[in-house]
């Protein structure tokens, strides 16, 4: 089914109804702060780690999917709410259009005759999401009526804020200064960051409670403060604290208004925090909201994020007879490479970004998306990434991305990923032509004083495989290879065992014919690298193990029809034509 | 704001609007299946361990509150549905009372000339909740209508369950048998146990997924398969797997007519768990549903919860010239304590019983309450709670209620904990005058071979806090005492870190004039419990201990006006009339 289009001239996909059986959704931002944003406007922001530092409350696996974290109510007197993003309150539009384009999304939404354009994106190099609101009256009457743009705040660590309900239900503190809601929730005790939610226009009234708010019984689609039209004006403390801004407006028939709002998040040095006692320092908000103050400098923003996406999608261009092809190349998929190298798979609508990290193997895989577009974030990333190898050339599976130290409860042992990171250095020296990279002083485990250039981390992974091979001689499969799934050596039988760490991460039997073939491919390349710094013995060595794991694999790793996949813990064959 | 009022009589508190602030929740269960249920019929079902073993799938911290887990609804043709239960539906009724009782819920609603009941309980003995619901037609004219009775099933474990999504949208897998839906969720691979939800009637037609159920934007308040009448009849293979169960239902006026729903928790041997290959064994499910499947025996079952509970309640009755007092120590307190001693604050509506498990001072003061009631589990209660302590004396704070184990992650140091060991035993003694309990062989930290009498650990404990005093003599407080939140050795700067375990879990110098007060007591009645076993040299040592602590206390524990709560890390008082 078709719900949609893809609009090759303005790098946009235009989806044309609300009713999509999953959230459609883009992802802003490109440095530190990061917005999910569906087709009905629904998702989450957080500056740098999807975990610690959430600025928005999402329920996952909520009913219905996706309401929250913003909400946009029109009411005009005597006729029903509606929102001009259809969520939360599910009203029938005259129109609607949602344009999920390079770095921001557009929802073009009409109802009796009031039409709204609603633009969202995050500005390159600043740490909040702009939220551009225009409203037409296209009716021959005058219109009245009272907008109201809302976020309920996450109290920053979002896993805390979905469990920790004895105490979080007591800590929620918020500030209220002109027409901006400040979030500070523990900024007293021992953050000095804070977000903050802010129109450039006078407000008739605001909303800090969410309880308040929505009235018993309430929700997001039908709240007290929008039917009676009477805001909290209410500072509160504890409970769910939000941000609600209500604007009063009316507008004659063609004539048109808008607004210009920003959800940032700001960070104080520790010891200049307050203004004054209990007043939080406001410099980073005020300067943000001072800049987004105007229409034009909205337009200068998309402007400059057009420009740093036309930049970044110019390096490479495939001309083809294959508009389709043109289009996935050239835009689709370089656009989504770099939200994997932004995200690497830590938060999405699926993966809830409150455990797993950045994988090891994910983040090596995709760099060989975005290195052409981000060199020397790419050879940042590179480091990070060989900085969580362990010594013996194994490597920690995930990451985090803000303390770039591995994750321990899942740990080493999936015997595929040492060998990526050949790959991704491989692909980063043939786009750059930057040797020196081999030679960066890179730690192991993170440890201090353990700094060997990153060369030596190379050696390590190749002899990794070459030393770690099973009875076939195939390598050892250990936990797991690039498919997830083949925990070959973990055997879980308790519930809430976890399927991929139960189980030696070494067993001495289980082979894997995939990381077979990455050791002929990435080995290959890593011996032309010793070639290339004259390091011909070690060269030969690598080449020589590789031309011995080509027979072995066109030996026991074919069954003469297929390639077989693998080797199971008691040596049975896996994925071979002799398999039932 | 008075919501309801309490019937003496029965013994019940009556709520007499579904408008309550906060929903106003029963705890059903006394063994091993627990529920949770509000005055709207929100809640979660368990089978001994709220975080792992859970069967119904609830949202904390919802909007609106308290949607789910039980869904109830009816469906007149060419009426709008509504729910008896006031939830989900939030339809106005035109009579609404719960009542929760002694271990069950009664809720009598009525719309439209339709009256209904619903009762909830946990049998004793059994691990399911039986729902019996019965309509009347007190209009003149004929009912037709569909009632339809729901439930979303968790996962089991309720943390993976709601973080955990690319695992888990994958994994539902239900069973349907005649009026039976059964959940059976990796009980394929590794697990042993089911759920169930059936009804003693023949169906009109079910669902198993939620997303077919609810249809697009649908929420709880108004599916599509009520809307429309259309039950999925559809077998959920992953996704949001549920149990809808829907009858068809003709009332002449006057006429009554009841169903009996059983919610539950099915377990089988490891070697027998399939019937046939993919079906799974259902003895325990039909055992009950057989039993559960007549009006008389939800009277007979009813009945025998009373008797339990008329049991327990009469051991100890107060007569006194204050009918509210009389109420609150014989009904109320007894009945909280009892509920307490199954769930020790590991699951409600704000803890979220996915984490903390049971507290060894929650555990050991909660005692008191309920051992003139349940002297034989006091006892097992008693031994596991000690067979935490650490040889030192010092023990975990929190411990695990399925696997008994303590919790690592807050560990010990809260210098209060050891000394509630010999309050609980005291006051299991001081009950029963059963003394053996000192003779039986506990372990320290649950390890094979420390086996310790009990009396032992009632020693270590008191030694613990006769040899960590701090500068003024009084008893260091390490992490905290009874009040959690005197984290004094507690330095926590950076976001994330706990308030609680940040820092020594021994300060040297941070002192509680609170425990000097529990050693002066509990001091006092170990020293008489050595007296009782003819350790009189012991019993002496320790009255001596004690009578310096009472001068200690009299000293720099009294402040000419007040007790001073405390000295800090820095020796600074807390608590006395000096302070600001």
């Amino acid at each position: 089914m078709q719900y949609g289009y893809f609009d090759d001239r303005k790098k946009e996909y235009v989806i044309e109804t609300p009713a999509t059986p999953l959230p459609w959704i883009n992802y802003l931002g490109s440095q530190e702060f990061f917005s999910l944003i569906s087709n009905t406007a629904g998702g989450y922001c957080f500056y740098r780690d999807a975990k610690l530092q959430r600025l928005l409350r999402y329920r996952y696996n909520n009913v219905p999917a996706d309401i929250g974290g913003r909400f946009f109510y029109v009411k005009e007197a005597g006729k029903a709410p509606w929102s001009p993003t259809f969520h939360p309150v599910d009203a029938e539009l005259d129109a609607y259009r949602c344009r999920h384009g390079m770095g921001y999304t557009v929802f073009e939404t009409e109802k009796d005759g009031l039409a709204a354009k609603l633009t969202f994106f995050v500005p390159i190099g600043e740490t909040c999401e702009v939220q551009q609101i225009l409203f037409r009256n296209r009716s021959d009457q005058e219109k009245i009526f009272r907008f109201t743009a809302a976020v309920e705040w996450c109290l920053w660590n979002t896993v805390d804020d979905s469990t920790n309900f004895q105490r979080n239900l007591n800590i929620g503190e918020v500030e209220v200064e002109g027409s901006v809601i400040y979030h500070k929730t523990e900024y007293r005790e021992r953050r000095d960051h804070y977000a903050y939610y802010g129109v450039n226009a006078p407000i008739a009234g605001f909303d800090t409670d969410r309880d308040t708010f929505l009235g018993t019984f309430g929700h997001f689609g039908n709240p007290q403060a929008i039917r009676t039209g009477k805001t909290g004006d209410f500072i509160a403390h504890g409970g769910a604290p939000m941000a609600g801004l209500g604007l009063d407006v009316t507008l004659e028939p063609g004539e048109e208004t808008s607004f210009v709002f920003v959800l940032g998040y700001g960070q104080n040095p520790r010891d200049r925090k307050f203004l004054s006692p209990g007043v939080i320092r406001k410099d980073t908000a005020n300067r943000v909201l001072e800049k987004f103050s105007t229409d034009a400098a909205v337009e200068a923003g998309l402007a400059e994020l057009a420009e740093y996406w036309n930049d970044l999608l110019g390096i490479y261009t495939l001309e083809s007879s294959d508009a389709k092809l043109d289009r996935m190349v050239n835009i689709w998929h370089q656009y989504q490479c770099m939200v994997t190298f932004n995200m690497s798979r830590s938060a999405s609508y699926f993966e809830s970004g409150t455990g797993r990290g950045m994988g090891f193997r994910d983040s090596c895989q995709d760099l060989l998306g975005f290195v052409h577009m981000a060199p020397e974030r790419a050879r940042e990333r590179i480091i990070d990434i060989a900085s969580v190898q362990w010594a013996d050339g194994s490597t920690y599976h995930q990451y985090q991305p803000l303390t770039k130290r591995g994750n321990n409860d899942v740990g080493s042992g999936f015997n595929d990923d040492p060998l990526w990171l050949v790959a991704c250095t491989w692909a980063y020296i043939a786009e750059t032509g930057d040797w020196s990279i081999l030679d960066h002083p890179t730690p192991f485990d993170n440890g201090p004083g353990s700094e060997a250039p990153l060369m030596e981390h190379l050696r390590r992974s190749v002899n990794y495989t070459k030393t770690h091979l099973g009875p076939h001689g195939l390598p050892l499969i250990g936990r797991a290879d690039w498919n997830d799934c083949l925990n070959l050596n973990c055997f879980s039988e308790e519930p809430g065992e976890s399927f991929q760490t139960t189980g030696p991460s070494e067993g001495p039997v289980a082979e894997s014919v995939f990381i077979a073939g990455m050791f002929v491919l990435y080995g290959g390349q890593y011996a032309k690298l010793c070639r290339h710094l004259g390091l011909n013995e070690e060269a030969a060595e690598v080449e020589e193990a590789v031309a011995k794991m080509v027979e072995t694999t066109k030996g026991p790793g074919w069954d003469g029809q297929w390639f077989v996949r693998a080797y199971d813990a008691f040596g049975g064959i896996v994925g071979s034509n002799s398999c039932d």
